[in-house]
């Protein structure tokens, strides 16, 4: 995390944040990023959750256009994948090491 | 990022991704987590941004009430310098490496 943000930068960032900044998006992001093969089905989801499918699927949009995740339909069916790349920004944005390291 | 969150860890992470979701926020954040010796004077960090102090202040406050950051007092002025180790756990829940080494 070591250059300031410029204000285009965190205006850029901030939506990401407020995307996974909501408890049930944070427990969807997790299972889709933790799972082996690294996607998983819609319909493993709802099942996960004590709240309805409508309201799943409402999360997963926000996640999707957010660009955190990206869904492609085969069959019947949904199949979530989290976006590496994105997560990846966002992980070394807050990481405090670079700093540490710069400041010794 | 990978064991799932249970729903105790997701309620207790939401509001640290809320308390960055805004730009203004971010900049704080990242203004004092990237200055060398990593403490600020929060009279340098008003001079910054195009907001008032006051809205400084309250930003400030946000932060610190997550525990994103920590201040201190000494004479006139209040000086902050970020939580690594906060900082350092929402980090490793972002990044999407861990999971790639697993999928292998």
């Amino acid at each position: 995390m070591c250059a300031p943000l410029s204000e285009e930068e965190a205006a850029e960032l901030a939506p990401l944040f407020k995307a996974i900044a909501d408890p049930v998006r944070l427990r969807l992001l997790s299972l889709i990023a933790c799972r082996k093969g690294g996607e998983v089905c819609v319909c493993e989801l709802t099942g996960a959750f004590d709240v309805t499918a409508p309201t799943i699927s409402h999360h997963l949009k926000v996640l999707k256009q957010a660009g955190l995740v990206v869904s492609e339909r085969r069959g019947t069916w949904v199949y979530y994948r989290v976006n590496p790349h994105l997560l990846e920004r966002l992980s070394s944005l807050l990481d405090p090491r670079p700093l540490t390291a710069t400041s010794r």
